[in-house]
């Protein structure tokens, strides 16, 4: 017998088994009034209540539904409600600007627009047939409780469940399109290689708008798993949370472990969790010192991932094997900052270019009507992750080594160098501009611009990095400016990334972090 | 991206992660000559040697191989090398007469036959094309060491993978076809509901041939977990490598554990294993004195799961939940009693007629050439399980009431004889017992108990069935007891209560009353 797989399996779960469970646990704190501490069977209702109010709207199968927001219960609901409807879920970054918002809305031509309080302002101007802000608007205007939603007509589990925007190589996003089968095989696996299980307490310090939160926010419903929203990252809250919830699972990048360690030297007291939280770090390769400090000071379990947005993201994991029980150290650390084994289900391969390559039901559909796209990355069966790495022929993990293309990550978040270049450059003073991403301790990467004024300007570096911060998320901005009197460049006009790169990461065992 | 799903996945991963970690651990003990102690890189080459010899014989894809063999490296490296290469595994029991044997290679059309050198003079006279004996003939004869096999030209995950015959109450057992797919999800969650990982050390306990060992020789391999060969199912052997190779997971029928029981109360010192061990039980309904006794006596973790061949088995698992861990004694073994909860992608839900009815990616494709019989079964995308049973409505808990065929009806009143068998298990005085109906010339069917005393004990029939009318209504008591020396099971430990009835009505017309 085949049956669809799809993002329903994980609620069905919840609902059938865990009914009365804690479900989610929303922010206290936040600007729309947190909805309720919710079971599971509240969930489900929810969830019905949303598909029922775009019924209301009539937005149709297939139709995408953006939506704009910090973590929170709701934006948690929609990750349910939208593709169990066999609508498209667009989760969007919410510290895009309005113009790069409005950019996601047209290019995935969203009927519908739910934003978060906070972002309300930004999106004003955005065009779209329905926006509702989220909180009571959409909780006493758009769902309808109670009322029995139309049950997705044909359910298919390669249909398109969510388009995830990325900040890739050029200027403008694009649509990652994960369908249900990328999504249950990606929450499967990622649980089994977690061991997670209806006894976890998952905080939500991952931005749930990210590849979907990893996946989490499904395969924990899945699992009957109480799970407790954060809605902005700080090292001092997430101790709390930890203490407060009784908190055993997390993901974030390192800059969230960083902000963690800080606080911790602070705190009065034993730091919570000891021997009981485990964490899964990824969106950039973590430091040594950084896991070291992690098992040593905090006593947590330190696992890492890598993966991609068009990954879903689960390609490898990394897991202190068996036989590193003995290493203690730099150089347990050392191995554990690999990026892992491949998850079951996943085949690699390292390109004769040295790229590493990807072939797994994880993998993205397609880049939403982008098939020029589409077809740069998806080649013979596998993908091409645009990543440098190696494998060791010992024990199969996967080492990277170098982002081929020009992505920055910062924090834990993508930044396309070339999208910053286009800024820049449209500033009148900037003759030539190169951006780079330069070791930083606690971002894994920042970002430097390198600029060659135009004739007869004075632009200062504040000027520049004030000038990127109106045009783009903050983070986006460079942190330094650096001016030049040219560029070196091939013969064909191209920038040598990595020659530019070479002497901020003189020293650096890679050459990224 | 849709890859196919297959058993190559499990493989894969245990050869490019776990290449050089214990893989395999034969008997020792056993008539063919052993494997010799197996990494999973050993365990691939032998694997390439299986389907290089099968391309020598001329086997094609879609061929089916039968291997009727106890618990042996070689059936299990047979499990991965017949799908794998695009041909159908046909694994049998080896406790079936020549005749039923023969039927099996008949009915399947199998072209080659590999049985146990145990098994060889019962399975002299089957005709088939190509017939070895596992062992040294295989190893010198068959498998091609160093040739490189030819791949599976079109891997398809909906292609069928094993067939494997039911044990059923039918004079003629069905061949259950389990797809890829079919196993492969089976493994994907029962490794997430069982939180298996790569430090588990699981011991082969259970029949491999039986529904391809739960599937966990696929699920433990893909974790790279070590696994270790068990033939004969023995109390004290078990044990002893409990201790040996410090095993952590296990699979098995109740009566597996009632030997471990058995055999704790002579071991020598604290017995193996005491925090540190989970088992799996399933195959018949496990008395709650039982379970009580795995928790407390051994102090392994009792978990339980309810399936069938025809479901590659997982359907439900129960493990105890958190709201249960205050309780303690009869009533938090009458909860881990219960079949358990839907895995997560199954769906389960009650006829009208009280039938338990699923419906999920692990269920069969149907039964080999039985289109009439695949059609009795599947229908409107539900598999009718044949089994009786309630979804309890708060936690979402299937309780397996009767197996159908089971279910005694005296004085048109239904009586579960599951229920009336834990009750009679409950008295310390018996060691087992098997509840059937016999023929009654008043109330159509009356309740028999056939009973093995425990060791020491004198109980009487009066005793017993005083015992059962202070516990139960007084129709549910059985109206005579027999003693005996033993009780029949197959090799999966299941009580075959139709060759127990049969005696009671011989000269009968029906079976029932």
């Amino acid at each position: 017998m085949r049956v669809p797989m799809t993002v329903a399996d994980f609620l069905d779960r919840a609902e059938s088994g865990f009914a009365d469970s804690p479900g989610v646990i929303d922010e206290p704190s936040q600007p729309a009034a947190p909805v309720a501490p919710s079971t599971y069977r509240r969930l489900g209702e929810r969830v019905r209540a949303w598909q029922a109010g775009l019924d209301a709207l009539g937005v149709g199968e297939g139709e995408r539904v953006a939506v704009v927001s910090h973590n929170s219960a709701r934006l948690l609901e929609l990750l349910f409600a939208v593709p169990m409807s066999g609508r498209i879920c667009v989760p969007v970054n919410f510290r895009l600007k309005a113009e790069e918002i409005e950019y996601v809305v047209r290019q995935s031509g969203a009927s519908v627009l739910l934003v978060d309080p906070e972002v309300r302002d930004t999106v004003a101007d955005v065009k779209v047939a329905h926006r509702f802000t989220l909180g009571e608007q959409t909780d006493t205007e758009l769902m309808r409780f109670g009322v029995e939603p139309r049950p997705w007509s044909d359910p298919d589990e390669d249909a398109t469940a969510t388009i995830n925007y990325t900040s890739g190589t050029t200027a403008r996003p694009k649509g990652v399109q994960l369908t249900h089968r990328n999504i249950w095989v990606n929450g499967l696996t990622f649980g089994l290689h977690t061991r997670a299980w209806e006894r976890d307490v998952y905080l939500h310090t991952l931005p749930m708008f990210h590849c979907n939160g990893w996946g989490m926010p499904f395969v924990m419903a899945g699992l009957g798993a109480k799970q407790v929203v954060l809605r902005k990252v700080d090292g001092t809250e997430i101790l709390r949370r930890v203490d407060e919830h009784g908190v055993t699972l997390m993901c974030g990048a390192p800059a969230v472990w960083n902000a963690v360690l800080d606080a911790a030297t602070g705190w009065a007291g034993p730091v919570p969790g000891r021997d009981r939280v485990r964490i899964v770090c990824a969106g950039a390769p973590p430091p040594s010192r950084m896991i070291q400090r992690v098992e040593e000071e905090l006593g947590w379990e330190f696992t890492q991932i890598y993966g991609l947005t068009e990954t879903s993201p689960l390609l490898t994991f990394n897991r202190a094997r068996p036989e590193d029980d003995a290493l203690r150290g730099e150089e347990r650390a050392r191995k554990l900052s690999r990026a892992g084994l491949p998850a079951l289900g996943v085949k690699l391969r390292v390109a004769d270019s040295g790229e590493v390559m990807a072939r797994s039901n994880v993998v993205l559909d397609g880049y939403w009507e982008k098939p020029e796209e589409t077809a740069a990355v998806l080649e013979d069966g596998w993908f091409r992750t645009g990543d440098g790495g190696t494998l060791d022929p010992e024990d199969g993990h996967l080492t990277i080594s170098d982002r081929k293309k020009d992505v920055i990550i910062t924090g834990g978040e993508n930044v396309s160098s070339i999208e910053v270049e286009d800024t820049i450059f449209s500033h009148p003073g900037v003759a030539e501009v190169a951006v780079i991403g330069v070791p930083d301790p606690r971002w894994g990467e920042t970002i430097k611009a390198l600029v060659v004024r135009a004739d007869g300007s004075a632009v200062s570096e504040a000027e520049i990095i004030a000038y990127c911060k109106e045009r783009l998320a903050g983070y986006k901005a460079p942190t330094t400016v650096e001016f030049r009197e040219a560029i070196p460049r091939t013969a064909t006009g191209k920038v040598q990334k990595f020659k530019l790169r070479e002497p901020y990461w003189a020293g650096q065992a890679r050459r990224v972090n």
